[in-house]
């Protein structure tokens, strides 16, 4: 118990190090202290470019200026790249999820990164999400289809159903991406809304074994 | 599958970091992942202090030229204390056994640390060890006692009666600590060893129910 509670250590730079990664989000003290022991026997030339890479992350990123994705530029390499079909927009919740689905590498449109979801009881409203930034991105670049890939629970649906009245006027399609009983996964174990979704959403077989 | 395979990164700030990460023992590339956008949301000065004082550490962290136990000057903090009793010596496998002791606050003299235990297998022999250091310390300060906190396994016990061999002309009384049954451990899932150990070396109540 006490051991957990409070380490002893006898040097302040290890100490410090320990400290240090223990802030990180799941890792404990001991975890900590198993990272740092094994910097500790890395060549300082690794340890040195582990701390550089890592300031020069946080220093020099940027955020794309059109969809709020991590960027090494003002607009980042997907929104660049001429290859992708620039009238197609991905709306989704974070960072993450756009690393999702790029290494799926089955999507070949563009995104926009809202930040978070419409989550009244975590304060979170529509103004501190970049859902302004997409109703003037569809005005402006006019896009064929908007589809929205946020996570299936309430507050997706709600930040969905906020978003959709926005930009009601747009020519665009709207479209969500599938919600049904995942690949693997078995009937029985799926709750109810969602094996409710995926009956009422019932493809042809023919949709089915081209996908 | 390809999601844990490969990511798909639209900045290279963000990939390089995340691989950082991934180099660490027991840290995934979605572990990695989760730490760096973490670290994305700090402030950019935390994070620069994260990186600063793990570069540090590495760079600026001695070895006791006593007991080899990390130090921040040529001697530890621990060598250095004159409250500790200097005639106990302590002999541990790593620096995280110095800690783990350090932590109970039940240990009031000084270390040796070898640096590892005996284990032909792993092609790790005396050589390999601290242990010269030892015997040369042993004669140079004449310690009251030299206590084994080895691991209780085949190589801690190699250890133990190697070194025991190479400081049979010292006075230093020669201990382990105690093993048995764990606290809180229970009988039937205890290993036969442990057991049959605990069984030989049982000790009065009165010594007991003191400890």
């Amino acid at each position: 118990m006490q051991y957990l509670c409070r380490m002893q250590f006898s040097s302040s730079l290890l100490e410090n190090a320990v400290n240090e990664f223990a802030k990180l989000p799941g890792i404990g003290k001991k975890t900590a202290l198993r990272l740092v022991l094994h910097l500790l026997k890395q060549p300082a030339s690794s340890v040195q470019s582990f701390g550089e890479t890592v300031i020069k992350m946080r220093e020099e990123i940027k955020f794309c200026q059109r969809c709020y994705n991590v960027a090494d530029a003002d607009i980042c390499s997907i929104c660049a790249n001429s290859m992708r079909r620039q009238e197609l927009i991905c709306v989704v919740e974070n960072i993450r999820d756009v690393i999702a689905i790029e290494s799926t590498q089955q999507y070949n449109g563009i995104y926009h990164v809202l930040g978070g979801v419409i989550s009244p009881l975590d304060g979170i409203g529509p103004g501190e999400l970049n859902i302004e930034a997409l109703v003037n991105r569809v005005q402006k670049e006019h896009p064929a289809e908007i589809m929205f890939a946020l996570n299936p629970n309430i507050q997706g649906d709600t930040t969905i159903y906020y978003i959709q009245k926005k930009i009601q006027g747009s020519d665009a399609r709207i479209t969500t991406i599938a919600r049904g009983i995942a690949f693997g996964g078995e009937l029985e174990y799926a709750d109810e809304m969602t094996l409710a979704r995926s009956i009422t959403n019932r493809q042809p077989v023919e949709n089915y074994i081209a996908g």
